[in-house]
């Protein structure tokens, strides 16, 4: 027998027990005849003390012991003199009476520790024993519990997890596809899923009516700090539903999650319109554990007579910036009217990074004293800067700061100032969540490159029955029944009501470009599907990484993954990808170019 | 709202109640004026009324309704005259008030009916259609609740589910690899796993110390009707424990999953060593619903003194089939003696069929009348007879069937001709489970095509502390810590305690012909990290598909699959695999050469 308990369960209810242990030595401290010896596993640390005045075997062993050894502890539970209230067992230690080197160690690359002094290489070559630290275990064990609770509800709703095959076939649209040479099949591919979409409404055409699957889908696109090749997604479906329902049973899902994992209870979800997202904070996922909404100082894609005028100056002077701008908005960031001139100008640094790329930062400070100070004082009097004032709602203290350009690309702009004027301010606690229900997206984007409009969701997305009429006229206009789910600024689900009527899907088609054939060749078997009765339907898909990493207070999914590709796509680790044999690809009928 | 109940939950105590229902027609007859439909979702059958003459708008929609057209009906419960029993719904009936189509549906290419008319092919071709019948979808919803109760099962017991890459390194050894070529890495491929062992063991070696996943695999062989290219396992393993707590461990899984799941309750799972079951049933995975177990007659890898003699002759001849053969070994086909001519006929073309290969089938029989009568009474006389009887337990009805031939191969065609006569006699009933643990499987076995020992189970198996010393006199007789758990002559999960020991593991790969070298090659990775503190560890794996199939009482894997391929690979649903564009070839650094 191994153990008769873990490192993490023993306490003072224990004394005066004969017990065994196993685990690994995290570290010992000889203090002369008496050595102390932390032993580590996945539930907590305990203990050992070690007379090795007493048994010359035990001395030996003891004099041995590294870092990292695996070792095996006969003892029994004494109480502690100096009790470490930190862990779990720190009232009792284990005073040895036989101890077994189970298995040895090596010295490790880096320090298991919480704070370790590896770096992000390193830990990622040694994988495994950067596993052993307990923030990154916690978190794999974080993502355990969501995903045990996530299937529990679904399952209490009469879900069905029903498996998808990971062996598909590439299609050209949408982002690029990992494919497989078949073997049996000579100069064909399969390739891998970057999402079930297309299965899980074949299973509502099969009468499934509530399906989920916590599924690994792919992507072979460049990769971000935050993206990886392959990741997980929980992909639901429902059918006989309106998007009413969905958004119903995923907050619960949300909500009963937040509940069972982390202890937390809400409110009903807010829900926001995309264009309400756009106008009061430029983004279609809005950070709302802190305001700091959009205040429009000018808006030249409004009629004359509903446009704001505060860009005006009360003179005669003409600021031309804000002159010559489609659109000047700016937000209040309350209590930094104390920013220096060097913070200021760090803030302006940050806008101009060639990622954001404005061009410059406009400032009004609202004193402690009362007063008004802007950075265009030269063409904007007192009571013009009142005005502001009252626009932005600011108080002594309180700092406003706006941009000015085209009004899509200044709402992006200040969007990203807003976040990180909440990061300064300190305003986005990692351990408060706000989730919220963005709604009623655009059906259709622009796309500049093709010139062509394309489905911002995908072409099955059902229009707002109330605006299938502007799709001849104004088809940027028209709303889809398309929702996402964002937290803390974060879009960890999307989804729409799907369409199921032939009538709509053609219309649709001709709307997004593609030919009769096209859509055939594309959509064929959907297409297909469709005409032997499907029923209305929608769904939602949630990314479980960034789902994990949002409640683990993490800034990249890399952590709650446990064995994580690099930028370049490779697994450090086990040194993947590799080359082939020759045979191999010959029996696949491919050969490498390079 | 698309429903206010399924078409699986009114009964007569909704009795008066107006209901919404949805979905589809199964059929529909017309009575003059009043128009019955069977309408089905998910959940059941529900029987609408239509007075016809009622309304002209109601009358228009029914006359047009077809099969599986997807309708939504409001009306009231009523109670049913001919009440039908085998239905839930059976007691009432929809008076309908309003009926609206939500969907037309072409006629489908075969019947909706538990019984269809559609050939396999068929079948496959339009799965979303086939999926609709309740044998298939019965199938689907088993397998949710399995995985259901065995995660919920192994949560419990502080498992923790760890999602292992998809994207990883071809190794040479084992099946071949599906891979996929890598686009950020010129000329180098990822492998789709075969199974996770070795991120378990790594795991292990982190101290996740209870492991699990249930997840796809893929093995790029030749396909046989029960082999699907991808196929999900039951992935587990555990730290600082011994074989017999894996058994109880995964005992405890099986005994959940079928009292939770089938509401069957089991004793303790018998064990039988590998070398009982090869002996007594000539299989490493017997099927012990019904006995028939081996007698041998002759063994001449036995010790003289040890050997039956069962098959000398009395008198003066010698059959010398008997004679020349290393073994001869029947087994008593309780009840059979009435077979005739033409069925002994049958069992012995059985028999010789090319995959069995076994040259003739000698049989006893053991009349109703107390009298035995051979196909060898040339040989053997009453005396000698009576002595087969007494061995074989014979009673007036039975039927002995006695095969000779090499031991190896008789054994296997035995077994054979063992399960073909429990299908004949009805003894392998789909409704009874037989769980068996088969321990102490060889840990080498010989390969005659390299002419050299290979891990029957895989490198990192542990021997048996006890046979170590057998390796460099008797490797073939060293068994491991391996063990499978069959079901009804199903191998449904297997696995061992591994090596966590540098040294043996060396004396391992030494065994199996690794140069130190080539063992590094392969392993390197996993070796290096049991360098840094591998615990004592072991695991097992379950086939999933096998498990729902053998629980559904269903031959083959396929429909418990949602979306099968066929022998050759192909989804003929989706048509994939399919040929690629020549773009992304080049990005992928590839050219097919077909």
């Amino acid at each position: 027998m191994h153990r008769t308990h873990t490192c993490g369960e023993l306490t003072i209810g224990n004394l005066g027990q004969e017990v065994i242990l196993s685990g690994w030595v995290q570290k010992s401290r000889d203090l002369g005849g008496t050595t102390f010896i932390d032993m580590r596993d996945r539930y907590g640390i305990t203990q050992l003390v070690v007379n090795t005045d007493d048994a010359d075997d035990l001395r030996t062993k003891v004099k041995d012991l590294g870092r990292e050894f695996v070792i095996k502890v006969k003892g029994t539970v004494l109480e502690r003199s100096n009790k470490n209230p930190k862990i779990a067992t720190g009232d009792i230690e284990i005073k040895v009476s036989d101890l077994e080197i189970l298995n040895v160690a090596k010295l490790p690359p880096f320090m298991i520790e919480d704070e370790t002094d590896g770096g992000d290489e390193l830990r990622m070559r040694y994988r495994y024993l950067d596993l052993r630290r307990n923030p990154v275990r916690n978190n794999l064990i974080l993502r355990h519990k969501m995903a045990q609770e996530i299937r529990k509800y679904l399952d209490a709703e009469g879900f069905l997890e029903v498996e998808t095959p990971v062996l598909i076939k590439s299609t050209p649209e949408g982002a690029r596809d990992f494919v497989v040479p078949s073997r049996m099949n000579p100069g064909e591919f399969y390739a891998l899923p970057q999402s079930p979409q297309t299965f899980k409404q074949l299973l509502m055409v099969s009468g499934f009516d509530r399906y989920f699957q916590i599924v690994k889908c792919f992507r072979d696109e460049d990769l971000r700090a935050d993206r990886q090749p392959e990741f997980t997604q929980i992909d639901c479906e429902m059918a006989f539903i309106e998007q009413e329902d969905i958004l119903n049973m995923f907050e619960g899902l949300t909500r009963h999650m937040f509940k069972n994992v982390k202890g937390l209870e809400f409110e009903d979800f807010p829900r926001m319109d995309y264009a309400d997202a756009m106008r009061l904070y430029g983004s279609d996922k809005p950070d709302i554990r802190f305001g700091m909404q959009f205040v429009e100082l000018k808006n030249s894609t409004l009629p004359v007579d509903e446009a704001p005028l505060l860009w005006r100056g009360g003179g005669e002077a003409v600021f031309p910036v804000f002159d010559n701008a489609e659109f000047v908005v700016g937000i209040n960031a309350k209590g930094a009217a104390h920013y220096t001139r060097k913070q200021l100008d760090e803030l302006t640094d940050f806008i101009k990074r060639p990622q954001i790329g404005a061009t410059g930062l406009i400032y009004m400070r609202h004193n402690e004293d009362g007063t008004l100070k802007s950075s265009v004082d030269k063409f904007y009097d007192e009571e013009q800067l009142k005005k502001w004032s009252a626009a932005f709602a600011t108080e002594p203290g309180d700092l406003v700061l706006v941009l000015a350009g085209a009004k899509d690309r200044a709402r992006k702009q200040l969007n990203e100032l807003r976040l990180e004027m909440g990061n300064r301010l300190g305003l986005r606690d990692k351990n408060k969540f706000a989730p919220l229900w963005v709604i009623d997206f655009p059906l259709l984007e622009w796309d500049e490159e093709t010139e062509r409009y394309h489905a911002m969701h995908h072409p099955f997305t059902s229009p707002k029955p109330e605006d299938i009429a502007l799709l001849d006229t104004h088809p940027g206009d028209v709303r889809a029944n398309a929702y996402d789910l964002v937290i803390n600024g974060t879009e960890i689900g999307g989804g729409s009501i799907r369409i199921h009527d032939r009538k709509l899907q053609s219309i649709m088609f001709k709307h997004l470009g593609f030919t009769p054939e096209e859509a055939q060749k594309q959509f064929g078997f959907l297409l297909e599907a469709f005409e032997y009765g499907a029923p209305p339907h929608g769904g939602i898909a949630f990314g479980f990484d960034r789902l994990v990493s949002i409640l683990a207070g993490l800034d990249t999914i890399r952590d709650v993954i446990a064995f994580p590709k690099n930028n370049s796509g490779r697994d450090v680790m086990i040194d993947s990808p590799s080359t082939i044999d020759d045979k191999q690809k010959k029996e696949l009928y491919i050969e490498t170019t390079v």
